[in-house]
């Protein structure tokens, strides 16, 4: 199959990759549609040592069914499988992440049980977004959030504005980011490319950057929560002390629940259309991830079959 | 009255310091034992920019009783104060630490509200342990803490000692500390001079160093909770992507409630009195303070009538 491959730092087309095989109770999909995630990038620059076929966003066909894929592959037997909570397998494998093939190809597998049916109504297009939007309504699994509650967004990049849209209708909503074209996608919700100041109940730290996290515990007020959605792979210098003194909750946030996801894609509620910034071939696919990174440029898709 | 004051970057005792003024629902108090915390060795090197007389733990008589004092006073009439959240009152003075006279001295002003007397049978020597204990306490109040938890808590100084015992009948402790003479304090908990390893539902960072957190960050499991109760006044170079990957949640902890903190001294549950390393004249605070900061010695007390 043709697939896009990261070996040795650098990335490259193959046109007769094998095709991974499913174990059993997996799935083997044949992807329709694939998206770059800033993770991928990332993963580019060589974040958590991965080798392989990269990419984790995508739809696919499989039993005759279009389909998406929880990444996480848990063993389903340990402790935290047990207890509901088998995003956290520490036997697991993540698709194109950690020890299992990815999206960025003609065909990949999953356990049956990670994959999900969609509704007719649901384009490729969009359905392409269910894991980032996921992602995003992973936040309101772990924070209690109140219709009247004020909340700080920090970012306006691709993960950030899913959530913006997941958010704004539950909350009191303000998203700084820093490119006014970007914050102009969020139709009814309030934005600013100001310098970020006020006293949120939640602080949501997207922006990717360095210094996001010093800047979240600056917007959140004594006892509110600061919910950490950016993976960013370098250390930084953090001074914790207002964390203690003013008792901040900190959320890491990852991967979060597809049917929520399906459910909010399906309705419009949230809509991920205007930020599809090109569609282009897999065989193109160095050069997307080489967009995909450029200024303005937010969702770059890849599709398996040109 | 006698007093210790730290004022440009030094410590010195005056024998005729002004005694501080009541204002409307204070009272004053006069200081029958007080305890050097380490946030009063960190005062003493410019933390929070006091100057003034440091000291915030305490033991008084006000009215013909004795008492003991929550040091956060609080405007009473912000959003923080009508929500319960008084100890993190925008507005508040803090005893010793922020903008109100402290307890290195004969007499103290507090509101009235802040005063709780004390059972006949608690001896000044053990409640002036209450302020921390409460801290030890408002552990219990961030985290809904189990029997069957796997807790570590990191650090074997003043603090952890006391986090220590509050924890250990509630869960399934191990004290990582470095000091073997101090966690031998600690009967019948389960304690370690090893590195620390293993995987832990919750995590209590108390050791009050640099590198504590980021330990504390690969002790904790998965999206298990991380406590830190240091307040380290320098920045620190770290790592929060097992943060966000993890999930782990992070709660800053600082003062707690005083009535669990007083019923627990008084019942024995808490047993502070091994660690009291030295009771010193108000006269000797400065050297008292060198003493405080000496390899191995644990609480040292000052007591203003001599």
């Amino acid at each position: 199959m043709r697939a896009l491959v990261f070996e040795d730092g650098g990335l490259r087309v193959e046109e007769h990759r094998p095709e991974p095989e499913p174990s059993e109770g997996e799935t083997l999909v044949k992807v329709r549609l694939a998206g770059i995630c800033n993770t991928d990038l990332e993963i580019a620059r060589g974040y958590m040592a991965y080798q392989g076929v990269p990419g984790h966003e995508f739809v696919g066909e499989a039993h005759g069914r279009r389909v998406v894929g929880e990444i996480n592959a848990a063993c389903g037997g340990c402790w935290f499988c047990r207890e509901g909570l088998d995003r956290h397998c520490p036997n697991r494998s993540v698709l194109g992440i950690l020890g299992r093939s990815g999206t960025f190809a003609e065909y990949l597998t999953l356990p049956d049980r990670n994959l999900h049916s969609l509704p007719d109504t649901l384009e490729d297009e969009v359905a392409v977004f269910v894991e980032p939007t996921a992602a995003a309504f992973e936040i309101l699994e772990q924070v209690s959030l109140e219709a009247e509650h004020r909340v700080a967004l920090l970012g306006d990049g691709k993960l950030a504005l899913l959530i913006a849209q997941v958010l704004n209708p539950r909350c009191r909503l303000t998203v700084f980011g820093k490119h006014d074209q970007k914050l102009r996608l969020l139709r009814d919700t309030h934005t600013s490319t100001d310098t970020p100041t006020g006293q949120f109940d939640v602080v949501v730290e997207a922006s990717g950057s360095e210094r996001g996290f010093q800047q979240a515990l600056e917007l959140v007020r004594p006892r509110g929560t600061l919910v950490l959605k950016s993976t960013v792979a370098e250390s930084a210098q953090l001074n914790l002390a207002p964390l203690v003194v003013n008792e901040i909750s900190v959320v890491g946030s990852r991967c979060g629940p597809f049917e929520p996801a399906i459910a909010a894609l399906a309705s419009g509620e949230v809509d991920p259309r205007p930020m599809i910034s090109a569609r282009r071939g897999l065989s193109e696919a160095p050069a997307a991830f080489e967009q995909a990174q450029a200024p303005g440029v937010l969702k770059v898709l890849l599709d398996p079959a040109s």
